[in-house]
C-alpha cells in the first residue's frame, strides 16, 4: 500500500512538472508581447511622450473590464457551480482551478501555433482573452465527467481536448468563416459533446459510490455562487470580442435571453417536479441555458423579442433534459453525465447553432448596414466585383467571398455538424487514452469522493463533532453493533 | 392533499408563464435597439468604416464596467444578503434571483412606456442599468417579507411595485426635477415603505415558525458575501450614470461614506450588544447603511467630511433601528421586517432625502461652477433671462426654470415626501390583493422554510447523518419516547 | 465579571469613535476633491458644455475598473482567504472589514501628509486606489496574528503600522526611486514582516487554542473564494497605477506567473504531501506567490516566460515553506503565523524584490525604448547632459538622476533591504505598544475564537441541534456522565 501511494505522490507531481516545464521552454522560443505591450512599439515610444496614459492608445482598455468578467467566469462560475457534490467540494473548485490554469498556458500556445508570424506567438489582452475561451471548452467537459476520473486523467484529457478544439475552431473561424461570437458551437458544443464521449468510453456501473453523489443544503448555496456569477457575467463572455455596436447588441441580448431563461426555468422546473417543488439543479443550471443558446446570434439583429423567445426555448429545453434526458442517456446509452453538461451546453449550443443559422439566413444590408460585414466577414462582395466598387468600397470594408445570406447560413449548419462529429470521435479517442494503466483509474465506489486527492482537514474529534451520524452514536453506546463507515468523510 | 399538491404545481408554472409570454408580446411590439447598439444608425455604420472598434464611439464602454457592478449587487449582494435564515437560503437566493430576472424585463417595459417614441421603446446599456436600479426596489421590498409570501404572491408584489414605482420615479424625475443620483429616495425609500406596507397587511402572528427565523454560523458567512459585494460596489451604483466630474465625486463620496459608516457600526454595535460583543446582523447590514444615506447627494460638492458625517450617522441610525426600532415596530405596529429594512433602507432613504435637501439648498456655482445645472438641471436660468444669455448661453447648457437654491431643496423634500406617501399606500393596496386565496397564503408556521417550495437534496440517510440530534437519537434508542420532528428540515 | 464585560463594551467603541472623530476632523480641515472631480475645476466647467460625459476627458474611467478590481481583493479576497479558521469566520472576514475600512481612511491621511499641497490633501480614484494598497498591507499583517489579538489591538496594530508603512514607502519611491509596480516590497515584504515581528513579540504557548487552530469542510470551501478573487484579479493590482503598454505588460505577466505557479503548487503540494495528497493550505495560499513575486517586475520586459519562471519557482518556494519553515519558525524562533504570511507575501515578497534588481539590471533602451523612463525615471538623463538633448528631450520626459542599470538594479536591492529593517524593527515596537494592558489580552486557550467578540447566533436548541457530539448524547442518556463543553462553540 505504501509504495502505490509513493507511486501516486510522485505521478501527479512528475505530470505536472514535465508539462510545466514544456510550457516554459515553448514559451521562451515561441511567445513575446504584441504591439500593444512591447515597450520598444512605436505607438508605446509616442505614448511616453504624451505622459503614456491615454487610455484610447491601448488596447487594454477596451477589452480589459470584459475579460476580468470571463476570467471570473471560468475560475469562480465554473469552479463553484460543480462544488454542489457533497464530499467533492475540494475537487470540483480545486481541479476547477489546476485545470483553467494549466489550459490557459497550453491554449495560448496551440492558439497561437495557427496565428505564428516571423516564428513568434504574439500575446496580448485579446490572446489573453481566447485562452480563458479555450479553457471553458475544457472545464465543461471537465464537467461531464465530475468526479470519475483521477487527478492525472484530467490533466491529459485537457491537454488532448485543446489539441483538437483549436483546430476545430481554426476550421470553423478561418476556413468556414462562420459567426459564433459567444463560441457557443466551438466553445460549449464542442465541449459538451467531447465530454460526453469521455465519459461514455469510460463508463463504469456506479454502485457504492452513488451514495455520494448529491448535494446537500450547504453546497447547493456554494454551488449558486457558481450559477450567479455565470449569470451576470455571460452578457460580457458573449461580447467580449465583439467591435462597437455588434458588442452592445451582444449584451442586450445576452441580458434578455438569460432573464426570460431564469423566469422560464423556475416555471418548468415547478412544473416537471413532484409536489410543484422546485429543483435546484434546475436552477444552478438551465437559468444559464439562454446565455449558450443565444451566443452564436448574440451580435446579430435577432432584436430583444429574438432573444427572449430563445432564452425561454433553452430553458424549457434544459429542464427536459435534466429531467427526462439524463437519465435515459445513463440507463439506454452508459453515459453518465455528472453536471448535466449536455442540458447546459450540449443541447442549448446545438440551438445556438440552429438559430445562429436561422438568423444568418436573414441578415441583409438593409437591417444591418454596412454592420453585415463587420459580423459576417464572408458575405462581403468580392474585390472586383460591382457590388464592392460601387457599394463597399468606399467604407474601406474588406473583400469577402460575397456569400448570400442562404449560403452563410448553410456554412453556419456545416460548422455545427462538423463541431459536434469532432468532438465526439476525439472525444472517444482521448477516453481510450486514458484507459492506460499508469494514468491510474478509479473504480465506481471511490467516484466523487475528496478523500481520494485531498488531504481533509479535520480528523478525530471534530469529524465526529461535525459530521457525528445516528450510527455512530448507537455503536458507541452498543460497542457490539459495529458498521461500515468507509463511505463516511 | 395530492390535489392540492397538483394545483400548487400548476400555479407557478401558470403564472410565470403567462407573465414571460406576455413580456415576449410587448417586446416585440414595443422594444428594439437604441441608435448604439442599431446596426443600421449611421454612427455604427461609419464606425465599420474605421475598423469598427473605437472604444469612444459606443455609449456602452462608459457604462459597462460600472453596470456589471450593479447587476452584481442586485443578484449576488442581494441574493446572498439575505442568505442568512437558516432554512431559507435556497429561497433568499433562488427568489431574488427570480424576481430580480422578471423585474429586469418588466421595468424594461413600465420604465420604457414613459419614454416611448414613434411607438417605440428603446434599449441599451443605460436601460439596462435602471431595470436593474428598479428592481433593487422590488428587492428591498421582497427583504421585509422574506419567507413569509408564497412565490406567487413574490411574484404579483413584484409585477404591482414595478408600475407604482415608475409612476412615482417619473413623477420625481421629470415632474418635481428632484436629483438622486443612487436613487436613495425613489428606489431605497420606495422599496422599503412599499415593503414595510405590504408586511403590515400581510401580518400574521409568528408562532411555531420563529424557531427558523434566526441564521447559523455558515449561513452568517454565506450573507456576508453578499454584505460585502454590496460595500464593495456601491460607489458604482450611485454613480453610474452620473457623468464626468459629478460621477468621479460620487465615487468618492460613496467610499468615504461607507468606509466611516462601517467603523461607527462596529463601534455602536458593540456599544449596544451585551458584553460588548459585535452582532453579526448589524455588520451585515448597518455597514451598508451609508451607501443609501448618501446616495441623493453623492454627485453634490458634500466634500470628503461630509460624506463621512453622513455614513457615521447613518451607522449610528441603522444600528439603533436593529436594536430597538424593529422589535418596536413588530410589538406595536404589527409590522415583522424580516431582514430589517427600515434599518438599512427606509430610515437611511429618508436621511438621504434630508442630507440632499441641505446640500441643494447651498448649491450655487461659486461651488459647483457649470455643474451646477448638471447636477440639478432646473436651476438652469430660463431661455430668455438675462442670466441665460450672459452667463450660461455659451455653454450650450439647457435653459431650465431658474430655480433658487432654496426651491430646489424644497423640491427634494417635497419628493421624498410623496415618494413616501406612494409607497406605504400603494403597498397596502398591494398588500390586500396579495390576500387573494388562489395566490397562496403561509400559515405563519410554515415561515422561513424552504421546504415549502423547494426540492431539498439530502433526504434519508444523508438527512440524518448531517443533522442528527440529540432527540432522533434518543428516540432511535428509546423506540417508546417519540417527538415531532415536522420542523426539522 | 459584568463589570469586566461592560468595560471590554465601552473600549472598543471608544477607541472606534475617537480615532473615526479624528478623521472626521482631519478630513474637514486637509482633504478635498482633486481636479478630476470637483466641480470648478476649469476642465469638469468645459465638461458641461460638451454634455458633460466625455469619458476620456475625465481619469475615474481609467482607473475605475481596475480599482474595484482591487477592492474585491482587499475585501472579498483577503477577507474570505483567512475564513479558513472553523471557529473565527466572523473574525477574519469581519475583522478584515473593518481594519481595511479604518485604514483606507487613515492611509488617504498619511499618504496624503506627504503629497500635501497648500495645505489640502487632493482625493481622487488614484487615492482611493492607493489607499486600498496600503489596506493590503495592514491586511497581511493581520493574518500573521489572525486569531491571536484582541479587536482593540488589531486597530492600534493598524494606526500604527500605517504610518511606517507610509513613511518606508515615500522613502523607497521618492528618495530611492525604485520601481514596484505591484508594491511587492512596500505592501507585501511590508506587511508580511511587520505582522511576524509583531507575532514574535506576542507570542505566546498555544495550548487549549490549539485545536480551534484547523479548518473544515466547509470553512475551506468558503476560504477558497478569498483565493480564487484574489488569483483573478491579481493581474489588476500588480497594473493598476501603471500607463499605457507598462500596464498592458504587467497583465499579461501576471496572468502568466500566476498560471505557471498554480500548475506548481499543485505539482510540488502532491510531491511533499503523505500519500501524494493535495493540501487544501498550499492551494488557497502558494498559488497566489506567483502574483507576489512578479510584483515588482511585473511592468518591465521580462517576456511571459520570465514571468512564468518566476511564478514556478515562487509556488515551489511558497509550498516548501508551509511545509518545512512555518513549522521551524515556531519551534526555533517563537513566531506563529497564523496564515502563513511568510509563505504567501514574505519570501514571494522577497524574491519579488531580487527578481526586480535582475530585471533592472539588464534594462536599456535596446529592449524599452523610452518607456524606460516610464519604468524607471531615475535612469533618464540629467537635464544639461547631451544624452538629455539630444536623444530624449524632443520627446518631452522628464530629466532624472540618469542611473545607469546597475544602479538602479543596486537602489532596487537598498529598498528591499530597507524595507525588511523597517518592518521588523517598527513591527517590534508595535508589538511591545500592543501588550499595554487597557488594550485587552487573550490567553492562548482564547486563540481562534470568534466566541469571545461576536454575537453567535444559534443557541440552545439549535446548536445542539447542527452541532450535536457523541459526547452530548451520551451525557444526555448517561446524565452523571458529564463533559466540559466550553469549548464548543
Amino acid at each position: 500500500m505504501a509504495d502505490r501511494r509513493k507511486l501516486k505522490r510522485g505521478k501527479l507531481a512528475l505530470v505536472l512538472l514535465v508539462f510545466q516545464l514544456l510550457f516554459l521552454i515553448l514559451f521562451g522560443v515561441f511567445v513575446d508581447y504584441n504591439e500593444h505591450s512591447d515597450g520598444t512599439a512605436e505607438q508605446n515610444n509616442k505614448d511616453v511622450a504624451n505622459g503614456g496614459d491615454d487610455p484610447t492608445n491601448n488596447q487594454l482598455g477596451y477589452y480589459y473590464a470584459m475579460f476580468q468578467d470571463v476570467h471570473v467566469m471560468i475560475f469562480i462560475g465554473f469552479g463553484f457551480l460543480m462544488t454542489f457534490l457533497k464530499k467533492y467540494g475540494f475537487g470540483s473548485v480545486g481541479f476547477n482551478f489546476l485545470i483553467a490554469a494549466f489550459v490557459i498556458q497550453w491554449a495560448t500556445l496551440m492558439q497561437g501555433f495557427f496565428h505564428i508570424e516571423h516564428g513568434k506567438i504574439s500575446v496580448g489582452i485579446t490572446t489573453l482573452l481566447t485562452s480563458d475561451f479555450a479553457s471553458a471548452a475544457v472545464l465543461i467537459s471537465f464537467g461531464a465527467v465530475l468526479g470519475k476520473l483521477s487527478h492525472v486523467q484530467y490533466i491529459l484529457m485537457a491537454f488532448l481536448e485543446i489539441i483538437f478544439f483549436a483546430i476545430n475552431e481554426y476550421v470553423g473561424i478561418y476556413h468556414f468563416q462562420v459567426a459564433d461570437v459567444g463560441g457557443s458551437m466551438f466553445v460549449h458544443t464542442f465541449g459538451a459533446y467531447f465530454g460526453l464521449a469521455v465519459a461514455r468510453v469510460l463508463f463504469k456501473k456506479p454502485m457504492a459510490g452513488s451514495s455520494k453523489e448529491g448535494s446537500n443544503y450547504t453546497t447547493d448555496l456554494f454551488s449558486m455562487i457558481g450559477t450567479i456569477f455565470l449569470w451576470m457575467f455571460w452578457p460580457s463572455f458573449n461580447s467580449a470580442l465583439a467591435p462597437g455596436d455588434d458588442q452592445h447588441r451582444a449584451v442586450i441580448n445576452t441580458y434578455f435571453a438569460l432573464a426570460a431563461c431564469c423566469v422560464t426555468t423556475f416555471a418548468i422546473s415547478s412544473a416537471v417536479s413532484k409536489d410543484g417543488k422546485i429543483d435546484m439543479v434546475h436552477i444552478q443550471n438551465s437559468t444559464l441555458a439562454g446565455g449558450v443558446a443565444v451566443g452564436t446570434c448574440a451580435n446579430m439583429m435577432i432584436h430583444p423579442w429574438g432573444a427572449m423567445l430563445i432564452g425561454i426555448v433553452a430553458g424549457t429545453l434544459s429542464v427536459i433534459g435534466f429531467k427526462w434526458i439524463t437519465p435515459m442517456m445513463l440507463s439506454k446509452l452508459n453515459i453518465h453525465d455528472t453536471c448535466g453538461v449536455n442540458n447546459l451546453h450540449g443541447m442549448p449550443g446545438v440551438l445556438a447553432g440552429i438559430a445562429g443559422a436561422i438568423a444568418a439566413a436573414v441578415a441583409e444590408v438593409s437591417n444591418y448596414g454596412n454592420g453585415l460585414y463587420e459580423v459576417f466577414p464572408a458575405r462581403a462582395p468580392a474585390a472586383n466585383t460591382t457590388a464592392y466598387v460601387e457599394t463597399v468600397a468606399e467604407f474601406a470594408i474588406e473583400a469577402g467571398p460575397g456569400r448570400s445570406a442562404a449560403m452563410q447560413a448553410g456554412f453556419q449548419m456545416v460548422a455545427l455538424v462538423v463541431t459536434m462529429a469532432i468532438a465526439i470521435v476525439t472525444g472517444m479517442v482521448t477516453g481510450l487514452l486514458l484507459k492506460i494503466p499508469f494514468l491510474g483509474q478509479l473504480t465506481s465506489d471511490e467516484y466523487f469522493d475528496d478523500t481520494n486527492y485531498w488531504e481533509i482537514a479535520e480528523e478525530e474529534e471534530d469529524e465526529k463533532y461535525v459530521n457525528v451520524t445516528v450510527d455512530d452514536v448507537i455503536n458507541e453506546n452498543n460497542p457490539e453493533k459495529k458498521v461500515d463507515d468507509e463511505s463516511r468523510m
